[in-house]
């Protein structure tokens, strides 16, 4: 099943079904309105929601109109949770290795994740918002999963259960502010402005056999001012799957349903596959000349990122996002 | 005007309207019923709201009925952010010198802030679950606030008129998860549980001349195992104000209406006044005798939290919270 948020003016959308091949979709009104509202009572909506799906899939949805990202939100406007891991070890040895830093041991079985913002989620076409460029303005292509309730303690296993629903996110940072921010003690905050998300968001069983051991196994595109930059497995090389993120979150405290968690920067030990983030680039030409070549985004830059299923069709639409200053007026 | 929410077995409780001197509530049906609405939609909501609290408070409300703070969630069951500050400064001074170790100077200018988990929110009676005592268990005593919309990039000024609601806040931390934690460089997460706070959420007006820039010039009590440990100020010592905190969070990204923003551990350059966590207490003994002495909560615990205004009633109700292990089938 396809799900997706179209704008109406209000701060949670209206929660919409989208056919398989993205080109047509139905309000769930009747059913939900929202989407937290189904996630909040997953077990006697989400079927419903699944018959409508199956109708609009076979043409017979009587109000079908036709799908358009565009008016999209995030599926989840605004959300209780976005935790984010940084699950690819990969990208965490590369950054490390640039500035000559050893990766701890610890950082093989034990999770790196931090608190994001969840108030205000961008969707796949609304522009990234910035009052400076000098800020070092970066992508970040990652895999996330919305969860239902997960309990205090669960096991990794118990935690795979809880996923609900896949997208794709744009989890922007700010590079030139990271390091002193990082230097503070308490992680990431201004550097992190707000993520983007896919157009829709899909249930597990819409990757087949993709989705297996908590791992989405495809290929995730990353494309920068229209040049293919990042063509990663999101796969094999995630060094802890879903289940051991949210099995990290839960150690401590309840995950409670419509949290989101991601991925981290999806990086692969084959540089030929290119990059999901500025960051990483750099890192490699630090590594190999230097010091860094690439500029992070300038104002007017765009980034799109998009995953095809393994029968070649897009899975989750695409992010299309163009970064833009913030107008002085706002700050009046 | 006072608001608390009433646990009703739904995710998000039933919005009641509490009386000044917290005797008598009357559940805001037909106007909202849940905080979330109110906030989401402040201008047209709360005048309405405020109607049926004079009604109260004059004893002509018809369906009143005795207020009972065991029967509170949190006034924001779950919220879309919980951003804690740490305005405090005495009280990181105290723990680095503990530590040996130094304050930035820029942390007098540029506040400390951390990003915590707002999906799952304890109401002021619930337990402290924690499945292991030797992780660490503090109290921490605080005032946070509850924000409408504020824009990117406004000014601390402009933040403050953002305020809507105040509350009292008992953001629990696991202090042996806490070096760890931040050795790894993304800040607190397992360190912070589920955050607890006060039964009412009341508006600026509530406070009177104690309210004053941005800060709350009140005591803050702290009663651990039914012994007074804390009557901290918490306003003349506040390094940085909410409107200041608040700005601090929309340098990179908009806040949104239902956003919850701590002050951190409230805490006096005056030792005679007690503490606000035990951290503190603990760095005071080494400092002045080499190591500390008081060890964290146990199991069986009880903490309690209140604020009295200048007439000496209580203006958010008492946090009151006993520890508990989490139960072995929690995890089965």
């Amino acid at each position: 099943m396809k799900l997706a948020t179209y704008k109406d003016g209000s701060r949670d959308g209206q929660l919409v079904v989208v056919s398989r091949d993205l080109a047509s979709a139905h309000y769930a009104t009747g059913i939900a309105t929202r989407l937290q509202q189904v996630l909040d009572d997953w077990n006697f909506l989400s079927p419903q929601l699944e018959d409508l799906y199956t109708s609009l899939n076979h043409g017979r949805a009587r109000h079908a109109f036709a799908f358009d990202p565009a008016q999209c939100m995030a599926p989840l406007p605004r959300a209780y949770q976005w935790a984010d891991g940084s699950a690819f070890i990969n990208h965490v040895e590369l950054v490390r290795k640039a500035r000559g830093a050893e990766v701890p041991d610890s950082f093989y079985t034990d999770p790196l994740m931090y608190q994001g913002g969840s108030d205000d989620f961008l969707g796949p076409q609304d522009p990234i918002v910035c009052a400076d460029e000098a800020w070092g303005i970066d992508f970040e292509a990652e895999v996330a999963v919305v969860t239902g309730d997960v309990a205090m303690g669960s096991t990794p296993e118990q935690a795979l259960e809880g996923i609900r629903l896949l997208m794709l996110a744009n989890d922007v940072s700010l590079r030139n502010l990271i390091p002193n921010e990082l230097a503070k003690g308490f992680g990431f905050f201004q550097s992190k402005p707000a993520t983007a998300f896919s157009p829709v968001a899909v249930t597990p069983d819409e990757l087949g056999d993709a989705w297996q051991g908590g791992r989405v196994h495809l290929a995730l595109q990353s494309s920068w001012n229209g040049k293919k930059v990042g063509l990663c497995d999101a796969g094999e090389e995630m060094t802890f799957h879903f289940g051991q993120l949210i099995a990290h979150i839960c150690k401590t405290r309840n995950v409670r349903a419509g949290s989101i968690v991601g991925s981290g920067t999806v990086s692969n030990k084959d540089w030929s596959r290119g990059y999901s983030c500025i960051a990483e680039k750099r890192a490699i030409e630090t590594i190999e000349e230097g010091s860094p070549r690439t500029g992070f985004m300038k104002f007017g830059d765009t980034i799109r990122i998009e995953m095809k299923g393994r029968d070649g069709h897009s899975l989750f639409g695409a992010i299309e996002q163009k970064v833009m200053a913030l107008a002085p007026e706002a700050t009046a």
